[in-house]
């Protein structure tokens, strides 16, 4: 218990909730590293789906277009926060203004966005550490795990203390790249290769079809600007206010970032490479071999890692809502002892150790499943925006609307991009897990609303509910398999429920019934024993039918009670020791198919080792 | 349950128990297919020690002298199956005659060699199916664990059925590798390439080391003798005579088998190659590359399979014993459905995945781990034998003896070349498990029998156990979180039980409380609602703190009972719904350090939902 404190930290109380609130400074830290992570990868996948012969041209003006396309969603989230200050987020507000089917929609594209995010930055960071160092290059997976399970450590530690953690080396990353990009496009001398100027005949049918790949892989870079949106109560106050600006903040910062890598990509004429990173051979080239050098891998990986990080407060919250709106168990949305929805923290864990096992670590083979959520919540978020100015109008409803009906157009259309050239790349699964998910939600809705139908006093009959239990020999049946201190407990309490007791053992091995009738005749039971048969090994099957047959005599005494011997060792591994029959019993008791539907009482007498 | 049913079987009843015998002929194919499948490597593995160089001069008088050991062990294992004839594993042997702590050490040894056999034959079948097509060399671990599906599915069936279906392609196998044999060896003309018939001098040290190197490579081909002697009680009767003469066959066929093949090798000049194992190398050489062949290499593979399957036999048939002797969890003692120890070839199927996956199918990198396990069985039990016949005499028992102690100490000194050559190669991986299996047994065993000490009544006062409950209102606590059917089903019991009831709510969520409270004050109970505080949001911590409490009111009265409103819903799926807080209160209850060591009554009302 005490590591597991010191791990962890101590518990917290509720009341401390309130103040776990985040600073613009700290927020930007905790909600951005996502989005600004990515540069370190979508030049290189711009530059990997344009190839050599079309880089030099296209790379720029692809750049430029993704720079708008993220300030159009900025806008359109800009308005979001202010309309929606709690939580923002693509589920809330497309389920509150297009209905639950979109709200679903919405909710399972971000749920596979945010595990995808951990797998995606875990794999691009360990990539970042390989590029500087190449001898570790068949260790990825193992790099990817280990940071894994430090980032889920510091946030079952709670939310403030990671911000604490996580805001040096973001901006260490954000002032690293500034400064590279600075140096970069002022130092024209560096340039170690000299950039093939082909500039092919842009009105061929392939060459649009690359170029829409090209923005297609590019867009990655824009997964996650809505972790703002829906983080919004977890900044200080003015909550609203601070959350915009950080929004702001995050666009210009990611929009000069990837503008600059990319504009360096191009002056160096930098060709993807297998074994190194595009942002690493920048960074030779800027910056040589030495320190700084080291120091901007080591930033990359940094910001990449707290990129798997930013899912790490996504995810749980958005589980959390789920789980309060009942579409998923509502185990999600428990607070652990450090105020953090530890239940969602764990599942992303186990999710994105799947993913990373599975795709072996290779941040190429992710990136295509990756963009269709983002994209997909978008859409369904800006057009509830759209229905939102519609029916509570405001001030130039009209214009905030328009506003974000371009939004919303602008990005269907890129994710219609995105889906037609990444279908065979991977997108296919995403496309199939989206509808899972959805239908999943609906089931376990329907399930939660049937059971509180069920279990409400307002339905059926509770009558015999209310009435005193008046009879006062029940029957009782105790399983016995020999007569030991656990044994005589059960027994001596079922005497005392009732003077209609039974003792049941089942014949498995004739050696141990003989031993049992002896010791039986040697005490002085009040009880009778019954001894069942069975052919077939099963000590469950042969007590189930003495219990119904015991059932049906006077039925107007209601079902035998069964009173069961546990035992209980000392430790709690040491179950595997003992054959756990009461569990088998208890377990088969409650899930067979029965013909009454009344309740069953199990009264369980354990007997507690002292050893 | 009728898939259940289709795939494994209608269940057997306990007296067929009897008839579940096998004839010589069966017994052959179950008990053998281990040893004679291990020619599929075992001449692969000395010419891969040996090199190119000294193949040729040392292959065939290294697989001479092992030969000789083969009869040496057999003669030993003749001597122990007479002895012996309610199976006379190395475990029994080892601990009747040498003591607990021989005996668990063989049992630990024959353990990891009969998991190590599951690995490495299906391994080896997988490279017999990608020599022949070459094209599924990426496959090599789903060929594995398909195999291993079939192969778990044939156990769990029962053992008479599983030999009908193994029997025809152990003959297949003898039979096929004789024809090859006689026609390789007649078919003077076909040898492709001339052997280099370099004899290097002998005295230096380095051959010595590579010819003990390839000596031990060698012996994995006896691994797998002891297991008719282990499963005697298989035999129809007269069981032990079978046994022996089934033996004795084994021995001639493996020894005529291995020799040949190895004569083979030599003739054809074969070189071992990553992609081809030796014995397709030969069969192609005799064969050409016609239907002889492919049959050839499906018989392997078909052997190699069946091997796998004798570890399904010989595992949990020890399992069951050292069960029963309590060193393992009993349950490993159970028999199954169609009379199968279900839990040892599940277990069995578990490990082997596990080494298959991390070893990647690679039978070259199993085989090390392989032999130290069966040696070390081999000196242990045939030194028992010695030990045995100097107690029990009889005729002849010093020729006897001397037999065994020849075949203890050949045995000895092949452990300890194999421990030398192979410790780097993966066998100090077995040289640190079996000392921790060893442990294991040990704790187990103490274990079970410190937990029957205190269940005996003959240990301590009883006389609190046997006198009647007399305490009319004893404490009774029933949680509750909120008023449904299942709730008032529970505090309807708690009122019979006693009039000192209290309904106790944790309170983690003020409107959930105040919602409570409303509908507590509407009905009409008779018990008073206690609330407690939580400030960090647990629900079982101050539950428990308040039960202690009443505990501590009038001890004389016992500890509180707790009633439990649970919840069972119609499927057992349907629980990952549902936030299971009555099996965390009760393991709470029941794990937690207490003061008093008395019974705690727990009695569970479970609500069935019909839905």
């Amino acid at each position: 218990m005490s590591l597991v404190k010191f791990v962890f930290g101590d518990p917290l109380k509720t009341e401390n909730l309130a103040s776990e609130r985040l600073t613009k400074v700290k927020a930007l830290a905790i909600f951005s590293s996502d989005i600004l992570s990515s540069v370190a990868y979508a030049t290189e996948e711009i530059l990997l789906a344009l190839g050599v012969l079309f880089s030099c041209a296209f790379s720029l003006p692809i750049a430029g277009t993704i720079v708008g396309l993220l300030f159009v969603i900025v806008a359109s989230y800009w308005q979001t926060i202010e309309a929606y200050p709690n939580s923002g987020g693509a589920f809330v507000v497309a389920k509150e203004n297009l209905g639950e089917f979109f709200g679903l929609l919405a909710g399972s594209a971000l749920l596979i966005d945010y595990t995808l995010t951990v797998a995606v930055s875990l794999s691009a960071g360990a990539n970042a550490i390989v590029s500087a160092f190449p001898s570790l290059s068949n260790h990825i997976v193992a790099i990817c795990l280990s940071v894994l399970v430090l980032v889920v450590i510091s946030n079952l530690r709670g939310s403030r203390e990671s911000a604490n953690i996580l805001s040096i080396p973001t901006y260490f990353f954000i002032g690293l790249v500034l400064i590279m990009i600075v140096y970069g496009v002022f130092s024209s001398g560096s340039a170690t290769k000299i950039a093939p100027k082909i500039a092919p005949d842009a009105s061929s049918l392939l060459v649009l079809v690359v170029i829409l790949r090209a923005f297609a892989s590019g867009c990655s870079v824009l997964t996650g600007i809505d972790t703002i949106a829906s983080g919004v109560t977890a900044f200080k106050k003015p909550q609203y206010k601070n959350a915009q600006i950080t929004l702001l903040f995050m666009g210009i910062i990611l929009a000069s970032m990837f503008f600059g890598i990319t504009f360096l990509s191009r002056k160096f004429a930098i060709i993807p490479s297998e074994s190194e990173t595009v942002i690493s051979q920048i960074a030779k080239n800027v910056f040589g071999s030495g320190a700084l050098y080291y120091c901007m891998q080591f930033a990359t990986a940094c910001i990449l890692f707290l990129a798997a990080n930013t899912s790490f407060s996504g995810f749980p919250r958005l589980a959390s809502i789920l789980a309060k709106e009942k579409y998923i168990p509502t185990r999600f949305a428990k607070l652990g002892d450090r105020l953090a929805f530890s239940n969602g923290i764990i599942f992303l864990a186990l999710m994105a150790t799947f993913l990373i096992i599975i795709f072996n670590g290779d941040s190429h083979s992710l990136i295509p499943l990756y963009s269709i959520g983002v994209f997909t919540s978008f859409v369904l978020s800006q057009a509830g925006m759209v229905k939102h100015w519609i029916k509570n109008r405001g001030n130039n409803w009209y214009i905030k609307a328009a506003l974000n009906a371009f939004g919303s157009l602008v990005s269907l259309i890129t994710l219609l991009i995105i889906i037609d050239s990444k279908f065979t790349h991977g997108a296919w699964i995403v496309l199939l897990l989206i509808p899972i998910l959805f239908c999943a939600f609906r089931k376990v809705n329907r399930r939660y609303a049937a059971t509180n139908t069920e279990l409400d006093l307002k339905n059926g009959s509770i009558g015999c509910l209310l009435r005193p239990i008046k009879n006062a020999h029940p029957k009782v049946v105790v399983p016995v398999s020999r007569i030991h201190k656990g044994t005589l407990a059960a027994l001596r309490f079922a005497a005392s429920l009732s003077n209609d007791v039974q003792a049941v053992a089942v014949n498995i091995d004739q050696k141990e019934i003989d031993r049992l009738k002896l010791t039986w005749r040697s005490m002085d039971f009040s009880m009778p024993l019954v001894l069942l048969n069975s052919p077939y090994r099963s000590v469950v099957n042969p007590f189930l039918d003495f219990l119904y047959e015991q059932d049906e005599r006077n039925p107007e005494n209601g079902k035998a009670i069964v009173v069961m011997p546990s035992f209980v060792p000392g430790k709690f591994w040491q179950n595997i020791l003992h054959n756990q029959t009461a569990t088998i019993f208890k377990t088969a008791l409650l899930y067979r198919k029965q013909k009454s539907e009344q309740t069953r009482i199990i009264v369980e007498i354990p007997y507690q080792m002292r050893i």
